[in-house]
């Protein structure tokens, strides 16, 4: 992690977000590593639903692995644009609460992002048009006393609840020059072929990469240790039960599966695992 | 799973069913394979809030097991009668997707039912009181480009939304012959006795047969494997701590519980185990 | 578990809950030991919806360790405070079901509680300021028939709507003498030393002491098996990462935890051991 040099151009971005533009849908999205077996998650709720009745949580997840930013970071980009603009999205995993890592706002085109700035909110944000950074200074808006903690209940859940009911963006702290990104592994281009990785491993064992779709032609060869798949298919259903596939998954990147069971598990894969691709004709 | 004959009696239902008698409880209820660690349960949610704002998603579960259908139909079937009439229920486990099974809704006398045609959904329209199958065909109303591995988010949750949000069951497609159904275990009856079957267990260690509880009287005996239990009992109290114990249980069929305890574990049973009943007298 | 000698004093408290003072918010909290791979949870807010389409049930979490009330009572109570008042908090792990325990509803001075007369809803409506305790005899308003197997869906969550509805307290029973508690392990003050112990291990592995805040100060000396911590920290981020130590926790008591990973795993321990405080000068 280090701090973005990202310079928000507030110029050319001032038609769409004045001071009073500020529209919430009501909706606050949930991202956090607390679990399902605990009640912190809960208690958010709880804590949003006092400060603004009308508006609706919506849970993304919150089963983030413990601590591991990189991994909710993908998560909450591959959410936060199917929601309605004017959403905010809150997103706590938060393993620096208590250090001096930033609590922050993102004001992004489409909605907006409350949590710590430690990178977790990064690729969301340039996603949905990133706009402005501002720190959470607002301590009035904060739930008293404020723990060491629990950030997420104590204070980016009141700032979320507070700018979901109407409160303007201005009024939660000053702008700040950027925010912290991850440290990204990314794509390499080496003798006409493309390495990427394993990025996530989802919950049917789909092996999801960093390789976008548009480096992808449908001769494209794939390979993954020792497989080589020779071309990109449509669906999983393209191959034989159990065999392994190669296609544009629902992360709009190349996505390797295999047709009704884990890849996995089948193919022995891990996350971080490189990937290599070579275009075919086109 | 075979094509279904079953050919609905449209006529005898037109009273309840008009054109435009659908009246939407704006309740839609969400019963998926996806697992919480991802968020692909979370991106239902925010395409069904961008079209119908106002509609409630409900989950029911999203940890059917992986592309596990039969389970996924008994877990449906079980829940959707305690919804309002109006609902829209929203079931994807589809491990055919991007192959050529239908998307279909399904017109029920007592709400909606969108999702693969892959048997999943039949047991529920039994319960609700099937009235007709339509052929998902409104591309107008898919989320665009639609993928070949994400019916869910492209196809059944907007289709979901529009319907919840009133949009009339007509305009979605063409009505087709049937819908595709189970093979089930069925119970049979040998020697005077009914043998039916474990059909799932629950996260208790409950077991629940396929045996409807109109089989069996106060003095039935019930076997599963070694055990054998002299009656039917009225609650998991009836019996001493740890013991098993057979009851009439909440899913309306013969269940072998264990007081205070999970049957699955003390009595190693599993899916598919037989269980004969032997009516007493009455 | 014993009866409670609890009096309420009704006549102090009448100022705030008259006859036809009963406020709703609308939310219904639910907390249950039900899992998420069934659907009983889903089923609970069907019943819910189905009787009170306008409140709004509010998961605390379906992962209460099967039949632990304990466990189930510790994070009931953590949780309510942070809730609107008026608002209702459903309650069901209920190893007795069936059996001649009650169903209560628990009136307190900011909201209600309803559930089995267990222990579970005790410490929750000590914190909340206990009031009243009714047991339910309104069984017009149950769901017919009364399984024996499953008191959630049949008794507590259609009186948990009917109040969230607007229904006065009074309605659904009549006042009983007082509620089971749990025998809760006490702390104890040995040679200026106060012991307590681990009653709760979170999702990441922290350690959850009863032993009030109140009873420490900056320069207590925590014990915990083998393990001498010199101070109560500030934050996690105060020791270096892997580190343990003890601080304030969220849950307003002594924690002990490790920066960044599971102080469970760290240091090998387990709900119930231990843990003892001496005070340093103040």
């Amino acid at each position: 992690m280090s701090p973005s040099s990202f310079q928000p151009t507030h110029r050319q971005r001032a038609r769409r977000w004045r001071p009073l533009g500020w529209q919430p849908s009501g909706i606050i999205t949930l991202l956090t590593d607390f679990g399902a077996a605990d009640v912190y998650a809960g208690i958010l709720e709880g804590v949003i639903l006092s400060i603004a009745p009308d508006c609706r949580p919506v849970t993304l997840t919150h089963q983030v692995p413990a601590q591991a930013v990189e991994v909710g970071s993908m998560l909450l980009r591959s959410a936060v644009s199917y929601f309605p603009e004017g959403s905010v999205h809150l997103a706590v995993v938060d393993p620096g609460v208590g250090s001096d890592r930033d609590p922050i706002l993102v004001v992004t085109e489409k909605g907006l992002l409350v949590g710590p700035d430690n990178g977790l909110m990064h690729a969301a944000a340039l996603d949905l048009g990133l706009v402005e950074v501002r720190r959470l200074e607002c301590d009035d808006l904060f739930l008293k006393p404020v723990s060491h903690t629990f950030h997420g209940r104590d204070v980016f859940a009141p700032v979320a609840a507070h700018l979901a009911g109407g409160k303007a963006p201005q009024h939660v702290g000053p702008v700040v020059p950027g925010m912290k990104e991850l440290d990204g592994l990314r794509i390499d281009e080496r003798d006409g072929k493309i390495v990427g990785r394993v990025v996530y491993i989802d919950g049917f064992g789909n092996l999801i990469t960093d390789i976008p779709a548009d480096r992808l032609d449908r001769a494209s060869t794939v390979e993954l240790g020792e497989l080589t798949l020779p071309g990109i298919a449509d669906s999983y259903a393209a191959v034989a039960e159990g065999a392994p596939v190669a296609l544009i998954g629902s992360w709009g990147s190349l996505e390797i599966g295999c047709n009704g069971a884990s890849a996995a598990r089948t193919l022995g894969a891990q996350r971080g695992d490189p990937v290599t691709v070579e275009r075919g004709g086109s």
